[in-house]
């Protein structure tokens, strides 16, 4: 799970999902053998062997894959799809997922995800920052991506999220909430067809909803932490990513798990988006699995 | 926090809190300096200078301590506890604490407290395991510890807890619940007279109640925890004294969770128990300062 | 790596190591599918595509295994190893490693590998435990294991080695050092035939050789370690299996620091001799893969 | 140790250390009592009650500091150090440290410590940034901190270093190596007049000297670390402040190794620095103590 999957020409990756039974471990292995492929890594996992799902992610090597890419997906659907009954996707590694990151005052974890962004940690291109608020223009400049600023009105946030749906409709693979202050509605995230990550300020279960530091500090726990989710219409409950947690003390206030917990969030954030971008994400229910 | 008081001879620890203002710590240092004894460390900690509350643990080294004892408290009482409105109490790092274990089926957390305690790390007596279970008493024998068999008939609880009451009141200065999986009553709280430490295998207030493995699975977490606090009326409510996770991935099942959470706990009650027994631990309303 | 292989009936696992090249994946796959196994799981790690070389374990369900397995060393040799220049072996899950567990006096990682055996955690027979001194007897006996007292003289440690491998001889699988106080000489590791494991009480290769808690404490450094590796020819320099670490500060005195190792020591040990026991670690030169 | 130092307005910090002896402690209370001040927190630490070192950090609320400072430096004098040979510092906790930073190509962390600074986590004035290359000039710009570009020609490397005293002496009270590459020599070191902290890119003392990330790839440990520390004549061997490690696997190649270290340096850097500008490290020969 840890390492980066470096120099991308002509590597694909193959996520699968369909019930479990016998033989898919190697029917999947033929097919990218027989279209003159090579296995670099392949993770899989069941839930379990009776009555379980299986899922695969499957990394290869293929020279002159962007030609042979319609060759591929036809014998993963006719030869593995149809005989499984399976859910899947292709990706080739040297297309980087299209971003768009929503921030709104806090600055953490959106430069957090620039600096990795501009070091080359995460296969991404970020196409624009969207913030309710103008305050974070600045820093965002010198990087050489759009900042939009998007004023959220209280009592019209449909407004908004038309000018979103706008900007994003087409555009992105991936919307990144950066401590974007903001209720996303279920309207916007069946319209916007990407998948939603967010950060949430604390380790969840535990502390949902608005001030979890202060939730924290009420109920004097001895770690707090960060938990990055994919959003879904029920508030701090969609599939988990990544969690981590910092120790703290009684002598810390609210501003000092604040500032603990901005550290524990860009970290946990910035994981999480490598992990989507690289395809190792992959969803079953409210869960997620990380290959 | 992370010494253990080594060479108790002549060692007094003395516990304050009280409403804070200027003077305090100065006016503890004279009192035992007066009554020659010679500050060895001494931690405070105030929630805030106005309107808050102060609290300090000094400890300190009075040759004599025993027979100067009524002297130490007559001028705690004089000319502190009466001029600051102060709570306090005074302790012979010498005398451990008495301690009774209770313990069900699960072996985890009790040998490892019985194993600490043979090392010499947790300064207390074991004075007995209690368990509702016969189960653990081949294990418990050899450290040579009585082992107190005491049934509990689910539709009788009063007659076990009557039992408890008899065996504990008056014999022990600490109650320590080592995965007994049984709840403690409102009423034996408040007779038994001595403070009651549970272990709870979850990262509260995450996963309250039954079976915090297995909700940890269905909600997909990517860390298990365990929760060491102090047992109030409410269940898993009461102020937490130490919290310590572990990280899971998605192969793991409940089963392995519950293995990986057994370390956590143990590690986690031990460090509790350790620390209640060196007089670090002090509660404030529904948390914990340890110092 | 995290999860314990249950239910191992008919469960078979496959190392294998050759050169990288195209194709070993599938043909691995392809011969396990002609067998009539079913791949469970499939780890995979290569040094480098280009003159690199190439790990695997696999684990696959193939009933009747017991039987089979002439059959299955058969198709390996002839159409993997010979193919791919190959090096392999072929494990039953359902057949446990036997174990010789050495200790001196201290007990914390025996004791620790003792209950985990017990609780069903790591797949091993212990076989014996052999010590240098008679203290630990009586803490082994209850877990039903053969305690054998084997005196070292100083001046003829050759006489123990000779006792030590009339009993290992044949006998054992692995052997694991458990704070075993005595260098194990070159002519003893070339004869006994089976791997042994060390655990060294410090973050290897900081501070090798004696008093590495003394060093830490001399340098001032803010975390200790433990290293679990293969024991080699030359003194803690062998392929590191796990290692972790535990924080520390100026006031933890080298008691203190022992203390706090020894947590650290027996959750190493334990976890590097699950591992091997589960054939989840390959020798490369002088590092390991951990699959 | 954990919290941030706030509104220090007339807060002082008195820094002692002296042979141990017995009434230090209320010593010092009774001096700042005397002239009006209010202990706030107070730590303190002793190498050993007989013929051992205490050390003691005390801040204290005193309305007026700066111009009652004369007055309690003549009273620490008098009264204390005199008494206990000690020696001592008293700083104003609202005058920040003046600190210079020291770079090369690597920006991860200089933006760190700035983005810090910048939030007020770090109680200092950076004064200037010094680097013997251009490269992160449009980096540092927009903080609005000078970039001073120092070249160090090879062949003369006491040019630069004399162009850094120019800069330096007198104008800062900390220079801070943020992954500065070049060799900091004695006569620098002696002329500067101001303590140096230096990121080590390994878990001291491990991997001492250049390339410590492939050195731990060869020697195949499973954590990786960063040190922070004060600069001695002695290359990786100053008192180390701060350190902190990462796991990693053998699937992390060096590249992906030094960017997990990253994450690691940055964070140790800033605790290190952090708790330098908060006066709460005191060296005690090759070690340090950390309140």
């Amino acid at each position: 799970m840890t390492s980066v999957d470096a120099s991308p020409t002509d590597i694909a990756r193959l996520i699968i999902s369909c019930p479990d039974q016998p033989g898919i471990v190697a029917a999947v292995s033929d097919v990218i053998t027989d279209l003159g492929g090579n296995i670099i890594s392949l993770d899989q996992y069941s839930t379990g062997v009776a009555g379980g799902r299986f899922f695969q992610r499957t990394v290869f090597h293929l020279p002159g894959l962007a030609a042979a890419r319609p060759s591929i997906e036809e014998a993963v659907q006719t030869r593995l799809a149809a005989r499984f009954d399976m859910e899947w996707s292709l990706t080739d590694a040297g297309t980087p997922k299209r971003v768009a990151i929503f921030a709104s005052k806090a600055d953490h974890c959106l430069l957090d995800l620039l600096w990795r962004h501009r070091r080359g940690e995460i296969p991404m291109d970020i196409a624009m920052v969207i913030s309710n608020h103008p305050d974070l223009a600045d820093d965002v400049r010198p990087f050489g991506i759009p900042y939009i600023h998007v004023p959220v009105d209280k009592g019209d946030k449909a407004a908004a999220e038309a000018r979103h749906l706008e900007l994003l409709k087409g555009n992105v693979d991936l919307i990144v909430l950066a401590r974007y202050m903001q209720i996303i509605s279920e309207d916007f995230l069946r319209e916007v067809g990407a998948p939603v990550i967010n950060i949430h300020h604390s380790f969840l279960p535990a502390f949902i909803g608005a001030g979890p530091y202060r939730k924290a500090k009420e109920r004097g726990v001895k770690l707090i932490g960060a938990t990055a989710h994919y959003v879904t219409k029920d508030l701090d409950e969609g599939p988990i990513i990544e969690q981590d947690v910092i120790r703290v003390s009684h002598e810390d206030d609210v501003a000092q798990l604040t500032r603990f917990g901005a550290d524990v969030e860009r970290a946990v954030l910035s994981r999480a988006v490598q992990w989507h971008c690289e395809d190792r994400v992959i969803r079953n229910g409210q869960t997620t699995i990380v290959f």
